[in-house]
């Protein structure tokens, strides 16, 4: 089915379950596995990780001599070129060494990196954000991830630390992050501000697409929340605007599932915030769930590529 | 004096002055004039630099034929690639096609950029940022200017079209900001909020040093005002930090006058606001005023020489 060393490993380990794809070489999942599991250290997520590797690759008769490289995508800060995890939270990973202990088990040339510029890259070489050079991905999940392509490549912040731009501050006198500061774009603009609004007005079962369904549906008190909602986050993108002047910016995560409906929510308020004309043009992501595998795996193809020259 | 061409002119033109300085090969001002003017239109503002221009060079014994590249920094967004103003309201210039105007006057090779932009490129080759190669220098006067700069280079924004960072939003629920918007950094970070705020406590003849000689002597007034300023500063200096992460950050502008108790001032509030380990260090910029005149003339040079490359 593949050629010798012609497929991926991409890896997109959240707080509570790894998912594992095997991808080929227009970085398309071909098959994908994915486990629960306790963030036992880094040994014991990397061991995790083979296990579910070796279950994906015999599902799919592949041998792991077939795999070119591996893929990592992690939701914390990430030092891309040393390949060390400096802050993790979830997976209680800190000044970790985690690339190379990955490394040490698949013996395989391993790439890590932050998940939402794993998907920002993949938009942007196979994605909404293919036809541009300088864009933004911003996932509207439990936080806000962004990830920054300047001049085509992943922009890996001036010290190579990472982008948090979901952390600069958009309400000096607001809440508290779950980061520790206060008023961060995260605390306006993410699933969980909907999740909690939408708890308060409807219920401890609601869900936000129950408050999308009804903001459309006219509902005077969802529809206020949906409006300071896409206030919010307007906002935020117009200010990210105000600062990198983007070609292009997709929305990803949760929220972004709501679609049109989201776009056309936050048009005026992107439009009216922004400093420059014409307005940079806002979409969905294409990519859905797999961009942070696809773009794990093609971070690893071009390092490996760029090695080889 | 000087060999052939190896002069530069520089000019900083601001609401109500144009600055002209003569600048020698190491970008160093030999001699400045400057004079009051009414922006009377692209052509208006071009004839009164090229009058100016003529004195001083008068005054310096030095014939036109000598210099070898005009450079031009304005208070506004400039599409430095195509020589456009996009937009200069102290100027009321709007899409105006300003470097060529400029060309025609002084029938010299002219660059056009943002005036932050050129006291950036400036402290990035010839002063605090010099040691660096990804920084930000954050101008503090009547308004907030940034310059960004990237793997060595002004950064010009993804679509070339600037950037804007001080109207990016830092309070979603604030005030009103000169450009139209609410809340923008400029609100709560510039000379024009202290000296509002210093008048207020103080009285109509309150100025910025005589507040910050108070709070330093410890009067609890004008600390407690002084302390929010920091607040503000130290959280937008921090915000640019999570998204940028620079290797340093210069401070400049009229504000940047009081100096090791600014920095002080705002340390503990930097170090909080930022993701990344260690602290980004925030410094003085080291060129003072003359900082927009040396980073035209830099940026114009530096055009120069990759078109003869």
């Amino acid at each position: 089915m593949f050629g010798s060393k012609s497929c991926f490993l991409g890896f997109d380990i959240g707080g509570t379950k790894i998912a594992c794809g095997l991808l080929n070489e227009e970085y398309a999942v071909m098959d994908k596995l994915s486990c629960a599991f306790e963030p036992l250290g880094e040994g014991g997520i990397a061991q995790s990780m083979l296990e579910l590797a070796k279950k994906l690759c015999s599902k799919a008769g592949i041998g792991m001599e077939s795999i070119r490289a591996v893929g990592v995508c992690i939701p914390g800060s990430v030092d891309t070129e040393r390949g060390i995890v400096i802050d993790a939270y979830n997976l209680s990973l800190h000044d970790s060494n985690f690339r190379e202990t990955v490394e040490k088990r698949f013996h395989i040339k391993t790439a890590l990196l932050n998940d939402a510029d794993a998907a920002a890259l993949a938009e942007a070489r196979i994605g909404a954000l293919s036809a541009v050079k300088n864009s933004m991905l911003v996932t509207i999940g439990t936080g806000i991830g962004v990830g920054i392509i300047l001049g085509g490549n992943l922009f890996h912040g001036g010290r190579g630390l990472g982008v948090e731009a979901g952390h600069a501050v958009m309400d000096i006198h607001g809440d508290e992050c779950t980061c520790g500061r206060f008023g961060c774009v995260e605390t306006l603009c993410s699933a969980s501000w909907l999740q909690s609004k939408a708890k308060a007005a409807l219920g401890q079962d609601a869900s936000i697409p129950m408050l999308v369904k009804l903001a459309k549906a006219g509902d005077p008190v969802c529809a206020a929340i949906w409006n300071e909602f896409a206030f919010n986050l307007g906002n935020a993108l117009a200010s990210y605007v105000n600062i990198l002047d983007p070609e292009m910016i997709a929305l990803g995560g949760g929220v972004s599932g709501v679609g049109e409906f989201l776009l056309s929510s936050i048009r005026d308020h992107v439009d009216k915030g922004s400093f420059f004309r014409p307005q940079t043009p806002v979409v969905i992501a294409s990519l859905g769930n797999d961009a942070g595998l696809a773009g794990a795996c093609i971070y690893a193809d071009e390092q490996q590529r760029n090695c080889e020259q």
